[in-house]
């Protein structure tokens, strides 16, 4: 059987062949860069249609398709990562979890920003003292329960 | 001594006792929300201009002004955050933190977002379906160094 | 400042002098047992309005509600419980967690079981070879957004 | 020798070439889904007869009936599992593991809810405010001797 | 309120004062040495008999029978212990673990020996090499359920 | 070079091929299941002798005697064991690995016993209320040596 | 696909038929040794030019240019790492982290000195009593921000 | 008896009140700002005359020269540093640790760089682009030896 | 009830204020310096008498000799110890372990040296490049057994 | 290209192939068993010379010398180790690590023992109540710098 990790080496591999970046193939599908790569690692499942266009847009063979349609099982291989890139995020994390936590409680209320009815974009922005990284995430509030 | 932990207490005390949300007193000091209670929180240094404003705005013992102006050590409990709220956080970057790195170094090159030169807001968008939790970091890119 | 911990402490004594059981109090209050338990130590808010029942109904200091009613910091001490009781449900999750989610992903589409939108009760079932724990839950199907 | 990873390789396989459901392949050989999937993952022994109709069912080599047969050894790959779907149910472990604990005990006398003597089902409870999941777990009582 | 905690430093000191052993304890108590150490450093209860016997023999408070009758959470310190004694009985299961599995499961059909529906027992044998610890544990069989 | 992993996997083949139990097998070589299935699994050394019986009873290549006869490096996968049959004797030293001690340095004086001169059965024995499951272990007491 | 394990594996064994030092090979692509070896190893990225040195002076294949100029992922194994010779260096940052912290924002102000735009060397400095190991980092001073 | 943490607290109390930096104590016993930062944290221990002239200079307790003096157990608090300043530098280690490993090799034989016979200074660097962080590490060689 | 780290502080004191060092204080009592700081620090029972000396040449209360006899839990407080002078014996049971086991297993068949029927001794060995520790071990030979 | 890991195979099957020990390849080539067997092992490196001969002893490749005499990187694989006979010398320094360090540091000064410029022995002592294992090593100390 064909898996998530075969059709991840094809795209990475018609992706390197073909000269285009993650920004050209989102756009062939359109869907936002964000979304295009997680899903194109495994990590999430491209809607079918979407997948259908992926798989045509890079050439990859059919049964492609409904392997990006499976649901991932989402593994991520350590608790504190060490790739200097990814380690910011944590640490940003770390250090202002607590203050997302009782901001997003005094505005809304006891409860959490879904990690799942979620979106996020990444962005440039140009600024004279060095470009700056724009992250923007929404999620659903979600209140808790009770009973 | 006066230590950070006495005056997180003492801030928390009064705040309780005027009934001053977090955005209040950042309104007061005329800093941002987020920024406000890390710093309260013992996560940040206020500079010192602000550290008196917070000071005579809460009616803190003058000694408090110099413990936030020091420079804090960021120390947080867990690798894996227990509290729902803020595991959420970092189950994005462990999900997505491989897309973000994919996407900055295609826009900007090699290097990270800095979580130095950074700000951070939460806003609260009304929503037919849900409230959703707006999140916005913005960091300056910083290039990897070839020597 | 009164913490959640002193009033855990005020509750397991109230209870404790007037000879009353979870199920009691949950019923003083109009509320399941499962939440009643959970909120008293803290791991969960009260209300507003159950908040000011309860502290009626065992003789708790006024300020007692309003701290019932904030929203906790969810604190868990180990990655892998040692109380047999808990460690059961612990292996549960283990063995059928890849159930779960496959039954869950077929029935429902790629998402998840929200564990905030969320409740749960425990019955004794009587049965003629022991005596049967019964453990229902209920939450919300969140799928997983794509955009 | 054939392992239980072949066996679960071969179910899989099968079960996509006939386009079959966990619950359709749990009718066939009438038992439930949960358990169905749980013993074709290699995580439960299927008893002997049903071993049979399995491999029957979906035309299995002959031999594959006496390895679904054999005892399991339980693996798990994680103390903290990083799957959203998988770690909520962990979640609700670590924030409802004690309330768990102090109900039984308090309906039973000391003692656990056996995860062994045990059984499990998921259901789809359709809902106005969004589809929910239903999970209900039913483990034989075991009081803790004394002696 | 009295803790568990609290019962067993007054157990600890009564015994010394008096010169007991575990095992005149246990004799006045009519139990096992085994279950009377367990349940006097609070990792079992006591049934609430054997408690008020307890409390009458060593002379402690009478609030101490029913804390002695309550339910523990059962709390131990390392994954991996350090003292050589206690060592070398985690290291009997490391080494022995999946034989004991093996023959269990040959003998008994697959399934586990209870801890909870449990004894145990502590002799010294005397040898003329050098004396045996003898320790002999019974523990009922529980059957996996399939269904 | 023939390793222990080989020669554990010929073993499990003959046997399953011969229809043997473990007890069986331990039995043509006249030692007992425990050590015989322990050594077959390559955590302890079989004496000579015992090599040689074993590779006559089960028709293994000459080579395997040797390497049947080679001491073993003993590596476990866990701190803790994930399989449910082995984990209840892991929670079993955890729950009573502090009573163990103080009643093993009660009768003999401060010390340990043995894991090395150390031997352990395996028993069924039958019972109305349900088979019990019988281990008894016999290892050596050493005192701990002042100088 | 060519991976940087690929590219690594063949500069480790051209150098070793040409006899050449990491002294030798930086030299010839005119950079840092310390850089050199690390992008040679795949934990940093070659700017273009020097990649395509490298593969001209090396003889390598021309696919390994572009390898070496993407940005990597940086994976290290170990928290704590045991060699020796890497061990004394994380011993240092242990022992002596909070005070670099100290006396850099004593001089500098709140901040960190930046792992990113950043360079190193290593020199042999002859001396009576053996040989001196001399290190020297420089790394841009990043003031955090407020807001 | 006086304990390292208690002079800590004196030295970092009298600094306090007399407006010193590391830098201004340093000078007044001629020693590095490094070592007299780290020693006074508890860290290392002063030579005895340098102890005596820090207790005279700061105004400490007699009994402190001999504390100061005393050699520490040197214990972290992580494997993994939270606080960004010093997490930066475990990073280095991490990415740039096998980099100095063969080129210490490369230039010395086998061998290590000593972290006992050791110093360290940390300078100030103007630069139009950012001041920058001068840290300079000298460690003795140390050869393995072979016999 | 005095606990032994009650008289660990008592020692330490009373040695400090007699000026004693741990050969001078192993001399009144006629035992190893090893032992004698071991069971000083309260991870060793000083047999019955050694105690009374203890007690009666630094004059200890007379409770202390007791608690000096009492067995010890041994508790160590890091998997990976971070002082340096601990680590590199840590260090050297890592680099070297394999190396004691095939040697041992060499000479006197399969089997380990104890930790228990042990003892131990450090001393300062003049050496004109530099003073050496000369580290002495004896332990029992303890074969496996096999059953 | 030949690995240090392939060359620890060669020596395996050549030693074994000649029955040879550990002693009688130590005595070939001058060198004690302890380095022989862990220089063969890939952890230390052989000088240059006693490669050559051990190349030549066991007949093995030309190319495995330089192999012998490169640096290996020490990479051990657990922080706990569980072979027993390994496990008790962890023991060893778990227990008497801190009295190690306070003899050392009352004999020497502030420092420690290298485990660089180190050697070590094992010897089989015979007893009449059973063999001991004699364990010596000899490292330099080194003294902690003050600069």
């Amino acid at each position: 059987m064909m898996t998530k990790e075969d059709v991840t080496m094809m795209i990475l591999s018609a992706k390197k062949t073909a000269g285009l970046t993650w920004e050209d193939i989102a756009e062939k599908i359109d869907m936002s860069p964000v979304f295009t790569h997680s899903a194109s690692m495994g990590m999430n499942a491209f809607p079918e249609e979407k997948a259908a266009l992926l798989v045509a847009a890079l050439g990859l063979p059919q049964e492609a398709a409904s392997v990006l349609n499976e649901a991932p099982t989402k593994v991520w291989e350590q608790a504190v990562p060490t790739d200097p890139c990814i380690y910011r995020f944590y640490e940003i994390v770390g250090v202002y979890g607590p203050t997302l936590k009782a901001l997003i409680e005094e505005k809304f209320g006891t409860g959490i920003m879904s990690a799942i009815d979620f979106d996020m974009s990444v962005t440039k922005v140009p600024h004279e003292k060095g470009d700056r990284v724009k992250l923007e995430m929404s999620g659903k509030f979600l209140a808790y329960n009770s009973w």
